[in-house]
């Protein structure tokens, strides 16, 4: 997994190379480069491998991902959304280089993502690429990441039911992994009861990753988490420990994990590994 | 030509409902539907007729280059890019939603364009469709749309040269026109030298536009133009009326003119009469 990861990283910094003009790809690589868990390209690797396609048909899909979920970071951490002045344990891209060359950083990784998959896949069929192009942009666009942003921004301050946080974790974070895991499947070959099997496996992961960030909010500090920490307390932010409580809330992702490892029974053993294993990573990390 | 137009904004209508969250979706439709020119989605769909399609297989494709279009133009009317009130005879979209809401406008529109071209296009093969995500892409990023504008805000207030200033227009406003028209070819059926002859019309279409535009600036008033007039000399940006003087600028024009139109002499004369009307309504057009 950690191999897998620094594969990614090798990729993606050849997917951006430093030319002209030169700020906007400092400001692209900074926030790209800066050292994430890469958990979606991993997901989207190890999903491929899982229906028996190779690493590299997946890669340029890989970089994609991680190159979207860096450009909401860099939009959602901007003054006029959350206000963020921390995020992988750097300066947000904004404090670095301003808010309008963040904005239009995060704009052409955004784009790049796009034109990487079209233009560096290799040995799938053009079919495959197009599905998994409609599958990665309904996970950005108003009823994916953005909708949960949105919704998110209007419920600060406001008391949120569980099912208005449901729906914005949905957005905010499952449907990425979603896409991610199926995206995966669909390059790698995958038939459709193989990837409805990865896509009930990426839901329950998508939940646990969002109910694990809530609970290491409010029992981390920023140094640990390299974020400010606390912030969605502070700013009254709805979260899990919050409306369930602590307990409870552990005790709801340790079922979402279970459901997720049940869902890789279907597959080879060997093979589903990974998965299984990102699973427990998902669950257990403390950062 | 302006039923074309009409088509395009029935297309677009449809392509973004007013759906949950309905915020979103109003700041999509406020200013994608503000009765812009559709100059990109007609370009598109004259270019597919030309080589022989229909009206219909480009139409997804048309689409979702207004969608890039209203992209960059919410985003660089924002208070730190180019600080604008009023567009297309309204005011802005952070004016009328705030500065979150338009941001993630933009970045909804941006991802439904691709997703739009992925899932909706018709007839066409898988390996056209990926070809012109490519296409599109690669105007949109940091060697495009976003190449322009970075650069068009690092020289304000600076002595800018001619060429500083056709990178500035060839990557802000030329190589998405040339995307329509290349997209529009080659979800026709057009071939390799189709494509090229189109592609150099385009390139002189998308500099002429830009020339113009600069001229209207300088001509003609804020309500006439339907966006804040004199802004550019205000702001001390470069323009081609201020670098080489209005009359050189006009002769520039119809040089670019002139060009375009020796493209089209390789196509039937019926067929290419769109793209002929549509770089002489360009080089004319007031507002």
């Amino acid at each position: 997994m950690l191999m897998k990861a620094k594969h990614v990283n090798k990729a993606l910094e050849e997917a951006v190379p430093l030319r002209n003009p030169i700020k906007i790809h400092e400001a692209m690589r900074y926030s790209l480069l800066a050292g994430g868990k890469r958990v979606r390209p991993v997901l989207c690797i190890a999903s491929c491998e899982l229906v028996g396609g190779e690493e590299s048909i997946a890669m340029p899909m890989a970089c994609a991902l991680e190159m979207i979920h860096t450009m909401s970071l860099i939009h959602d951490d901007l003054p006029c959304m959350d206000d963020d002045d921390l995020r992988r344990g750097k300066p947000t891209n904004h404090k670095t280089f301003g808010e309008d060359t963040a904005i239009l950083a995060g704009d052409a990784l955004l784009s790049l993502a796009f034109e990487h998959v079209a233009a560096k896949t290799r040995n799938v069929s053009a079919e495959r690429v197009v599905r998994a192009i409609a599958e990665m942009s309904s996970a950005v666009g108003s009823q994916g990441l953005v909708a949960g942003q949105i919704v998110d921004l209007a419920s600060e301050g406001k008391d949120v039911s569980l099912s208005d946080l449901e729906y914005i974790h949905v957005h905010k974070t499952a449907k990425l992994l979603e896409a991610a895991v199926v995206c995966g499947a669909v390059m790698g070959g995958g038939d459709v009861i193989e990837i409805e099997k990865v896509r009930k496996y990426a839901r329950c992961i998508g939940l646990l990753f969002q109910v694990v960030d809530d609970i290491l909010d409010v029992t981390k500090s920023s140094k640990e988490l390299g974020k400010t920490a606390g912030k969605d307390l502070v700013s009254d932010k709805a979260t899990y420990p919050k409306l369930m409580g602590i307990e409870n809330a552990k005790k709801f992702a340790g079922k979402l994990l279970g459901q997720a490892i049940q869902e890789l029974d279907y597959f080879e053993a060997d093979r589903a590994a990974p998965l299984y294993h990102l699973a427990i990573y998902i669950a257990g990390r403390q950062n």
